[in-house]
């Protein structure tokens, strides 16, 4: 599949979507992401729910996650939102995260939808459908159901981060199992996306399949960068879960792109009791740029 | 996991998830489910949308689904939701799916939502809290993250069916990889449900966790009964995949209960342009659950 350099993918957005991805984190000079997993029990001060109705609790979340946009703008080009935190709110949490995408997007943030979707056929074009509409540039994917469920998520034109590699404990059971190959079952699935997303590539070397690759292991980390040349690499664990700067190093190309560290609580809770809680998050947001921009070779 | 036979599970449904799920199948001597996955391309004359907004678009499937409820209520005792085919339509979708699954519940049938979700920790936890709120006795999950990512969605007593071997033509590229210890990763997916399944089995012989493992293989559908002694199988594929009834036989177990064969667009799009489409669907669940209860030995 060509992309149209001018093409409209379906969330409305204009230009080859990894391009515009990797354009919002050359102009930061930020290989980094926020993700907005809120949960009511975390908010600041104030913003708690003024009752226990899911409508109550799906408002504060959604004022909270507004507050996160205005704080981390400044400093980071690139959002994601933990689908689940919303749907733990039925209709009204979905409603509400429909509203803080649009609100990113109204923010010029790349936007990537957290919902780990995995389907096949005409339910993986809906869930593409669904991710476009909610306003999500990027979804993440589950690709244990083979092409069949990635290539619809990436059919018109919006990208997708496969999980490839995750951070999780138990993400080794069935990923690292060694294969009669003598590969493991995670690059079996690093060069089944790599595939894919080789014919998608746009003008800044990346495609539209992205991969998700934990950032806790960086000497699977150097692996994974080779077995994907053409995917940027979306990856958790920074910081709360062990990873450190300097093993981030291999995934980033002489340019500086390639890889994007997602940080969530260590972000968006970087708050005490303080009322001013927003400069507390955009000063967190704002070092982790720094760290990763150096990283990567966007920063001195 | 010990299961008390009075849980009150997420969806305020009382019993063992599994169990109320056997006890329904055998009620109706009808080890089917029925799959919901409307498209408004394909409603009945008089049921099409009225505008080609998506509250239109979900109000008009909701219409439908109502309607299958009650065509095939006297047949089977079991429905599947496709998350899909509502997320499809926003948030008036999810409340469409949510009043629908209710309906469901109203009619004494049990709920799957047919969601694939897939993730870890708090995230898994809200997203089994909202299948619950949904309406959803169980839920289908993608097992790709481990065990972190499987626990959560039965920890407070409701059910999950793990994708384990699927139909589509791609399944097979990851699943059915061959591992070093001469397992496929399929069965090493099928042997960790099943260890996750066996501490939570109810008096009819089955655990909380479930697994899906297409229809259209019949010898693969041997092995995996063998592997997953302790979870009811969701075998989608029947009929329209090439699936066969004779196939089936060793999915049952001695009383008829162990597997459950879900079967769609067969049943909910049986009918042309007569007026009366419910009874020609009506008469589609009927013959599915014929067939096979036959099988099963449920019926004579």
């Amino acid at each position: 599949m060509s992309m149209e350099s001018s093409v409209e993918t379906p969330s409305g957005m204009v230009g080859h979507t990894a391009d515009r991805l990797c354009d919002s984190i050359l102009t930061k000079a930020a290989p980094v992401c926020v993700g907005l997993d809120p949960v009511v029990d975390r908010l600041p001060a104030g913003l708690s729910p003024q009752s226990d109705s899911l409508e109550d609790a799906a408002s504060a979340i959604e004022s909270f996650s507004i507050g996160i946009l205005d704080a981390i703008m400044p400093h980071v080009g690139v959002v994601k939102f933990q689908s689940a935190c919303f749907e733990r709110y039925g209709p009204s949490g979905v409603a509400a995260l429909h509203r803080c995408m649009m609100a990113a997007r109204d923010r010029n943030l790349v936007t990537i939808l957290d919902s780990k979707r995995g389907d096949i056929g005409i339910s993986a074009s809906h869930y593409a459908a669904a991710s476009g509409q909610m306003g999500g540039d990027w979804t993440t994917i589950n690709g244990w159901l083979g092409e069949d469920g990635i290539t619809p998520f990436i059919e018109d034109g919006a990208g997708a981060f496969v999980l490839v590699r995750t951070s999780n404990p138990s993400g080794e059971t069935i990923q690292n199992q060694p294969l009669k190959d003598g590969r493991t079952v995670a690059q079996a699935m690093a060069e089944l996306v790599s595939g894919l997303s080789e014919p998608t590539v746009g003008s800044r070397g990346y495609g539209l399949l992205g991969a998700v690759v934990g950032a806790t292991h960086p000497a699977e980390l150097e692996s994974f960068r080779s077995w994907l040349p053409h995917s940027i690499l979306l990856m958790p664990g920074y910081g709360a879960q062990g990873g450190t700067a300097e093993g981030l190093k291999p995934c980033f190309d002489s340019t500086g792109l390639g890889g994007l560290v997602t940080a969530s609580r260590s972000v968006i809770y970087a708050f005490g009791s303080e009322t001013d809680w927003m400069s507390s998050v955009g000063q967190a947001a704002a070092l982790l740029a720094d760290e990763v921009g150096k990283v990567a070779g966007l920063r001195s």
